[in-house]
């Protein structure tokens, strides 16, 4: 039995305590929480602590907190040479305490309390100073997960912008296809299966052969009355950059 | 049974002759095609014509040419009083000549000549002049769709616009997320499954509520570390004025 213990309660801390608990070769022996009736529900509140003295001994301690805490929750672990991981994409390796054994643990996926994820379909990008470390690492993500990457800092750091741009920044763009719809009556239900299309078609094309539409045709007449057609100034100016950097790929071939 | 007659042999032309095909109330009687080969797969070879005055008799003639055709093909169509419609988002009904009872059939989604799709899921928006061809069209459409709208001509020009942000734009996204995984030797199959959960978010919650990372949290350490990470002008841009829409639109509660 591997014995991990979680310190946060947030939404990544949560759905890691869920998917670990699922498997029964770990065991989740522990968690730390300021505010313990956050994570009640999932566990018996003898496992529940708010006191860094009372942690018990584990093979694994999983710091989810928020990227500013990370370094001073690591810092106040009170015991040493212990393998100590946490799960942000933008912190490095370094913000550890270096008393113990450092690693990341970083599920690349969208958390919200609300939605149920199924954790074997998250990519999980590991990463430790030693060797021992990142096979056990290894074993346990692969425990709870099918996709289990090796992914050094450096490539951390650029995932975690390309995770920007699909994921916030593809949002915003959701957000305002549904301002256009609202504005002109339209249900927003219409576009949705576009949408569900538009993500599927990536799962095997290239995002650069499953484009359409009028900026990789180069129609200038659509383009137009498009252009005339949105009267706020956001929406014209994003349409112009990103029809201008749809052509400026097809350059690039 | 419904006779129907297809003009045209691109990616929307065969889409819908397969879709109608397969119904055993509509027949797809007859295809014009300049092209016959383009549509040799589909059907027998006395049914396809690159004749106008060939053209038989039938319920609905649907032109699915490109847009710029559209107002050529159906002045030239040799006959008079029937129900002709074509499938473009961007065209208005006007554009179809007067001598014919006109309408729109307009199916929502991207298609791709390799790619199957599942018409039953496509949103069909229709339009038409008179009300009794109206509920033709509707009748028609909800024989090979779950999903069909009254959308008139305005409605039809926003919804055309929204579908290049949730579409053609937001592949542009992936692109540039592809870019960035491409240029850090990261693979672009990690970022898979937070594409398909960020498409699936916004079928049950609005992009508004389903939005979250640094521009939404105004993380400002975060941004300013990814704006330092990214070398390439096209994507510090996006970056900076997509960051900017979601942190208006925050404003805008």
């Amino acid at each position: 039995m591997i014995k991990v213990i979680i310190i946060g309660s947030g939404n990544v801390a949560q759905h890691l305590i869920k998917a670990f608990d699922k498997n029964k070769k770990i065991e989740v022996v522990q968690v730390f929480s300021r505010q313990k009736e956050a994570v009640a529900h999932l566990l018996d509140s003898p496992k529940i602590t708010d006191n860094f003295n009372d942690l018990k001994d584990a093979d694994l301690y999983v710091i989810a907190v928020s990227d500013d805490a990370i370094a001073a929750v690591s810092s106040q672990l009170p015991f040493e040479n212990r393998l100590v991981v946490h799960t942000s994409g933008s912190v490095s390796l370094e913000a550890l305490d270096k008393k113990n054994r450092n690693g990341i643990f970083y599920p690349l996926q969208t958390f919200s309390k609300k939605a149920e994820v199924d954790f074997s379909k998250i990519p999980i990008c590991l990463e430790s100073e030693k060797e021992t470390d990142f096979e056990f690492l290894k074993k346990v993500a692969e425990l709870i997960s099918q996709k289990v990457y090796k992914i050094n800092s450096g490539q951390r750091k650029s995932l975690h912008v390309a995770a920007v741009f699909v994921n916030n920044f593809v949002n915003q763009l959701y957000q305002m296809g549904n301002e256009i719809c609202i504005e002109n009556d339209v249900p927003f239900d219409v576009l949705k299966p576009l949408i569900q299309e538009t993500a599927n078609k990536v799962m095997t094309l290239s995002p650069k052969d499953a484009q359409t539409g009028p900026a990789i045709r180069n129609d200038q007449k659509t383009i137009a009355a498009h252009l005339d057609f949105l009267k706020d100034e956001n929406q014209k100016n994003i349409y112009k950059i990103l029809t201008q950097s749809i052509q400026n790929n097809g350059k690039k071939l």
